[in-house]
Formats: structure tokens, C-alpha cells, sequence
């Protein structure tokens, strides 16, 4: 028996199957494309097709979950992300999902519980699209950047926060030659300063865990570290998080309960 | 007897001279430079040479406005934008000044005096730059853009507030083969509405009075007009409203006090 969760986000389309053990036997990930609805649809029986299965129960999550047709639910993505990291860790805290295009913080209790949460999908700067926008300025790839900023031994303050300014601010800081590195490590204390801001909105509650796409970036989890003295744990794969819970909640809702368990 | 004004703000530094009859007899606008402190000592040096004067007192506003060492004084881009709008156009009312970088809101009596007011420089969607960044996307000038708007017959919704998501908003508008000038009206009731936001914030008192960069815009000019309901009223420099309030303050403290008229 298996369930697939789907995370229908506006840069990413993620999918995971799981099995009883509620381990992850597959995953994709793949830009989100213009047509969702049909993309989805492709994907979604490419799956099936591989695990020669028809009657998978599926729930989406994420900005597009309810052009899932196939979808048996859609659910928000604090339930499935509280519920997809819950169960990757086996503790509660205070997860940090920082995306490229939003951010949340949710606080999970030691049952899997949502107790309280933020969100942000308004502005730019408090998401991974701020480190994106900006390095795409000095010609460094996002994969490059968490390192480069980690390595920097100075770090300059970046005191535009809007993304645009910053932006300018950059330009001008290249000009007065100041280093590549120092202005990326400002840039990401910049961020990091944001969702410490989100991390102080909600009932926080200890240990700190990292999800999204932008945990994979160290200078992120390092910097979130310093900034809250709290030690923060990742998941296997942080980013897809909102897939897994989603199938996990699929399995528990259509298979385990349909036989009585 | 003349006295200078100068606004040295992010992007421009705007210099004017006027004489006994407030009436301006000398006009500098210029790109503000890295080096700012040099930039206006000598666009300062240069001004007074050619009118042969060099006792001419100077006031100073703007972000930049503590850089000019030859200021007699340095006043705050709210009170010498009142006093600007309100010797220019004769009358009192709220002054909505769009810049590139900051907009200001600013209610003043029928004495002149500030009431209230509001700025915003901290978001680049409440300014000009909005339109600047996200016209750059469709590569037309911001010279045009309004025309555009104001001609334009279809009108799309742009979901997104935030500059950089307004951006990606419109690159897939584009893709899905939407009309230029269709995008560029939906741009501009966008600002328009965060515009009409902070005019809700103030004690607003009619009538509406447009300057700074964005007020050429003529499709901002007509859709303020429709959204607040008021006839909006355009100085004839409207890019120069707070070098031309700092030069009749300098005038009216150092040459007409001095003098005990
Ligand atoms: S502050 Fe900048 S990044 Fe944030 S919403 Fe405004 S324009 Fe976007």
C-alpha cells in the first residue's frame, strides 16, 4: 500500500510516494510550468504507471493544490508541512520553512500539533527570492552564494530592506569596490534577520527545524543559529516537506482507516 | 537679493535659484553621483559663479541634504515640500509627492502649515521604482509608459504587491501572450492603489496636489483622479517642489528677517 502527496508550489511542483513504513520509495521535483493543471496531470500518471498501481490516494498541498484533479484533498501547506516534518524528525518545535517565493513558521507541539504559526507570501524579502534577486547581480549562482557568504571574514551591513533597494544598494557597494563576499554575507544576515522577526511573531517553542528550499543553504542555518542560540534540524529533504506530509495524511486517511486500524 | 535651494535626494540632486519674487531664475537637476559631497560642492560652486554672487544663503533637504557643507541649514524633505507646493500653487490641500526612491504624503492648511503626513521609502512598490523595474522587464521606457497606460483599452489585474513578484507576475502575463499595454495599465493602478492607501492614512483635506518624478505620469495623474474622486493639481516643476520650499525658507530667514521686512 502507498500514498502520494503533491506540493503544487509557484516555482516547484513536488511529488512524493511513500509506503507503509511511511518511508519516501520515490520523488520528483520539477519547475512548475505555465499549464499546471496539465503538467500535474502528466506527472501524476507517470507515477502511477511506474508503480503499476491505479488506486493511489493522492492529497495535494501548495499555491496550485487545487488544480490537482486527481487529488482526493487539498490541504494547506501548514498542515502538511507540520505534519511531513513532524514525522521526518519524530519531535515538535518551531519549524522554519523558508521558500523561494514564501515563508512560514509554524509551532508544532509534541503530539504533531499545530499551536500557532506566520506566514509571508506578500513580500520578497523575507523569502529565498531575495538572495536569488540580489545574487543574480553579481553573477553568482543561489547553489554558490550560503558558501561564499560562510567563508567572507568581513560582512557589511545591507541597510535597504526591500529587495529592489537592496538591489541598488549592492550596485553601489560593487562600485566602491567593497568584496563580493562581505556584501553576500550582509545579504543573508539581511534575511536571516527577517525570519528571526517571524520567529518572535509566533509562540515559539524549542528546537528549531529548517525546511524549504533555502535550508539547503549553510550560511542560512549557520547565521539562524547565532541569532537565536538555538542548535536547528534539518530534515532528509527539506524540501519536500509539504509532499510528504500530504502523503502522509493520504495514508492515514485512505488506507490505514478504510481497513479499521 | 536670491537664495538657493538644493534637494539631494537618491537619485537626483535638483538645485534652484530664485530671486525677490520667489520666482525661480535658475534650474539644476542632475543624476546623483557616488561621491556626493564633491557633486554638489561643485554644481554649488558653479551656480554661484555664474549669477556673480557669493553671498547667496543655501537651505538643504533631502536623503542627502547633511552632505552640502555650504547649507546655512538642513531641513526635512516634509517641511520643505509644504512649503514648495504651497507657494507654487497658492492654496493649501494634500500634496502626494512620488519619487523615484520614496513617496510622501502631506496634509497642509490654508496657511501653509503641515498637519500631517505620511512617507513611505522603505517599500520600492509605493514608489516610482515600480513602475521603473517592472517596466525595464518589457523594455520600454519610463518616459512611455503612461502614455501606454492611458491609451490602453484592456486593464489586468496584477495579484501581486510586491515589486519583485509583480515582476515574475508579468513575465508569465507576457508568456501567456497578454498585451503590453493592458500589463502597463493594471502596473499602474496598482501604485495608484497603494498610493490612495496612504491618503487614507492622513487627515486628508482636498484638493489633491501631484509632484515629484512620477507626477508627468499622466496615466497616474487620471487614475488618482478616478480613484479618489478629486481634480488633481500639478505645479509647473513638480520634480522641484523641495529645493523650491528650502530656497524660500533661506530667502525668507536670511535675506527678508535680515533685513526686518
Ligand atoms: S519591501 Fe520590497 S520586497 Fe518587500 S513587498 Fe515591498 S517591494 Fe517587495
Amino acid at each position: 500500500d502507498k500514498a502520494i502527496g503533491i506540493d503544487v508550489g509557484s516555482t516547484t511542483v513536488k511529488l512524493v510516494v511513500i509506503n507503509e513504513q511511511k518511508i519516501i520509495i520515490n520523488k520528483h521535483i520539477e519547475n512548475t510550468k505555465p499549464r499546471i493543471k496539465e503538467q500535474v496531470k502528466k506527472l501524476i500518471e507517470k507515477v502511477k504507471s511506474d508503480l503499476k498501481e491505479e488506486n493511489i490516494p493522492i492529497i495535494s498541498t501548495g499555491y496550485g493544490r487545487k488544480l490537482v484533479e486527481d487529488a482526493k484533498e487539498n490541504l494547506t501547506e501548514i498542515t502538511c508541512h507540520a505534519k511531513g516534518i513532524y514525522n521526518a524528525l519524530g519531535f515538535g518545535g518551531t519549524l522554519v520553512d523558508i521558500g523561494g517565493q514564501d515563508s512560514k513558521v509554524i509551532v508544532i507541539d509534541k503530539k504533531g500539533r499545530v499551536l500557532d504559526f506566520t506566514m509571508n507570501d506578500k513580500c520578497s524579502a523575507g523569502t529565498g527570492r531575495f538572495l536569488e534577486h540580489t545574487a543574480g547581480k553579481m553573477e553568482i549562482s543561489v547553489e554558490e552564494i550560503g558558501k561564499i557568504a560562510l567563508n567572507a571574514k568581513k560582512e557589511l551591513k545591507i541597510s535597504s530592506t526591500c529587495t529592489v533597494f537592496a538591489e541598488s544598494e549592492i550596485i553601489s557597494l560593487l562600485a566602491y569596490g567593497e568584496e563580493i563576499d562581505a556584501i553576500l554575507k550582509g545579504l543573508h544576515r539581511s534575511l536571516v534577520t527577517r525570519i528571526v522577526g517571524m520567529i518572535n511573531s509566533v509562540a515559539f517553542t524549542p528546537p528549531i527545524m529548517l525546511s524549504g528550499g533555502v535550508a539547503k543553504n549553510e550560511a542560512i542555518k549557520k547565521m539562524l543559529e547565532e541569532e537565536t542560540g538555538y542548535k536547528i534540524f534539518l530534515p532528509k529533504y527539506p524540501q519536500l516537506m509539504g509532499a510528504y506530509g500530504a502523503a502522509i495524511i493520504a495514508f492515514e486517511k485512505y488506507i490505514k482507516n478504510s481497513r479499521g486500524i
